[in-house]
């Protein structure tokens, strides 16, 4: 694995792109809740949607967009409201949410992309996201990265960013730097589920590249992730590469692509944790390991079953090590392995191994899952060679609290 | 549909049959736990079992038992222990309760079916339970089935029992009758989970048609009961039919078997809502029901993601008609429709016809779900003439609360 330099600056790490994040009375209660990205130069841009059947108004905008067009100038963000199942009216008003960030920005309409998240069903504010716009422009800046990301927050109780210096090398002294902001918390579930993920990069790359590199970095990092197994009409991941960092284009075949695309997916991996982290309600990260599946399916399959499952999410926010609640997820759910062959490790503590039960501490096991942040489950299911890794976190009290009163 | 006569006693309404519940302290925090049910004269026996890889040791045994004959005496429940992930000795344990019991009653050992349910891979204490079963034999009597619906308790919050006169003619002024315990109430999802349920009826049938007509009503009501989407590996639902009644013999072609089976799912359904009202943590049953659909998986697995879904699930326990999470829920699985034709009631409230959102008001409607214990969401696919309905609850902090501390 390549080591990735962590630098300062979020989305406005890559050279050549502003952000900003302002307040315009789309929140109910105040803070954030309008984020523009903005590229100097046209920016090759690539995007990964929901696959829900309800697709919110400004995904099915960008859909259109991006078939037209493969070069944009900025992303328009929008938190507090999802502008989901609107009909006409949210498609118009996602419409003119990328005409007037262009107008206003002194670009064509076309090359601005547009996302929303937060209530679904209510008819988005315009006049207060026209001025927000206004706004947002004016405060565009080198170091607005971490701006952006505060404003498309919703329960988010922090705001996700994260850059890398790639080390790979573009003109001069130059090298590819990639940025990302992130929000999550709720309705998260492989396939990218609520939660939008801005990407900037100054690599210069081709399409076809910049394509497949997303693609393998989104289903290492946030098709990994789930909260609760819910999945939300808006999800969005773009990435804008805008080709300032002036390296030799990045082919699918080029020498750089692997390094490239490991960036981003160190990259994308670190956004999803920190997702997981701040899942809501959460207090702690759990990482689902599943090795020894026949199959990649199987893998994934078998360690969604334990992230998923409300049980083993519980048993964990209370630091208790009831393992027949992981052991029982992974025979729920159709995989090949043999259940007298199974080996489960938990936080590093072998608990079944080939089968066998182990004698442990259960009381020492419970304190160093009381103790820990991140909570680490190791199946082996000792009938292939695939492996995966899922993330999700406890749940507790606090998550239903969240979402028992979200819209009233 | 035929009317059924709701009639006194549980699983001793039907002639023949005596049940006993006693505490032998298997629970820690002490209670009845343990329960036994036994006719007077052979009973044709049939089961249904988990289908998770990870089977508990009684129904190892019980499967194997139900292999070799049909006819059995007993069936001896303990709550408290699973009895599951126990390994060799977990299974001898379940054949000692088996033949412990047979013993003090004077049968075959291979007459006697065993049940357990509670932790996973503990230990059987078996000193406890051979005390146990000395005193469930000697309390046995005809009044039984309350205590025996008790016993089998682990985090449900009241016993669950039913007993209805079918008014299908036997012998004399003779009826035939049918009674039923359950218990629920976590890890309940589709395909029987943790959930035990003993049927006892005094007809006369073919063992073709006992089992047929099991199939088709655990189908209509247990299997279609989730809870938070997990799987148990004790999930056991039987069935003792001891002929007393002396009925003509119901065989799966008799004119007897259409209203027969009726009865069955009619008992089993009840029993199902009475497990989801009872969910843990819960406040209210939510019912939700789906129609149009192109065939019956797909009317399962729509109805199933709205009632597995935690965002629903929470919007239901704060009365908040977050219609939004129900579409997003549909929308997320692998289901033949067209986004823009849905309906959508709530509590009979119209919210969306044929893909139009109807003017609703909000306050009215979260008003009536507050006041409600029972909860209606209806979904109309317009996608074909499939429907069905699937049971389950709210998620409430109780429901963390209850799952973070189970074993320690």
């Amino acid at each position: 694995m390549f080591k990735f330099k962590n630098i300062e600056g979020g989305v406005t790490a890559p050279l050549g792109f502003k952000a900003s994040g302002v307040a315009c009375g789309i929140k109910h209660k105040g803070g954030k809740d309008l984020a523009l990205i903005y590229s100097e130069g046209p920016a090759l841009t690539a995007g990964m949607f929901t696959t829900n059947k309800f697709k919110g108004a400004a995904v099915i905008v960008d859909l259109k967009y991006l078939k037209n067009g493969d070069n944009f100038r900025a992303v328009i963000v929008n938190s507090g409201n999802a502008n989901a199942s609107t009909g006409e009216q949210g498609i118009k008003d996602a419409e003119e949410m990328a005409t007037l960030t262009a107008e206003n920005l002194g670009v064509k309409k076309e090359e601005v992309l547009v996302s929303s998240t937060g209530i679904i069903g209510k008819k988005m504010p315009m006049d207060k996201v026209k001025k927000g716009i206004i706004e947002a422009v004016e405060k565009l800046n080198y170091n607005g990265g971490v701006l952006a990301a505060s404003a498309i927050m919703t329960t988010d109780t922090k705001p996700k960013e994260l850059s890398i210096d790639t080390g790979i090398k573009g003109r001069g002294n130059k090298t590819i730097k990639i940025g990302g902001i992130a929000k999550g918390v709720g309705m998260i579930c492989p396939n990218v589920a609520t939660m939008l993920v801005f990407l900037t990069t100054d690599a210069s790359i081709s399409k076809d590249a910049l394509k497949e590199s997303l693609h393998i970095a989104v289903n290492k990092s946030f098709n990994r992730l789930t909260v609760d197994g819910c999945m939300s009409p808006d999800d969005t991941v773009l990435i804008m590469a805008n080709g300032l960092a002036r390296n030799e284009r990045i082919k699918p075949k080029s020498e750089n692509f692997p390094a490239f695309t490991q960036a981003l997916t160190f990259l994308c991996e670190e956004l999803a944790k920190k997702m997981a982290s701040d899942g809501e309600g959460a207090t702690k990260l759990i990482e689902v390991k599943v090795k020894g599946a026949w199959n990649d399916k199987d893998a994934h399959r078998a360690a969604k079953a334990v992230a998923n499952s409300a049980l083993v999410k519980t048993a964990m926010y209370g630091a208790d090590p009831n393992w027949g609640r992981i052991i029982s997820a992974v025979g729920s759910v159709k995989v090949k392995f043999n259940p007298d062959k199974i080996s489960l490790k938990l936080q590093g503590t072998s608990l079944i191994e080939k089968g066998k039960f182990v004698d442990y501490n259960e009381k020492e096991l419970s304190v160093s899952l009381k103790k820990e942040n991140a909570i680490i489950i190791e199946v082996d299911l000792h009938h292939g060679d695939k492996e995966t890794t899922v993330w999700t976190c406890d749940l507790t009290e606090e998550y239903v609290k969240i979402n028992a009163h979200y819209t009233t």
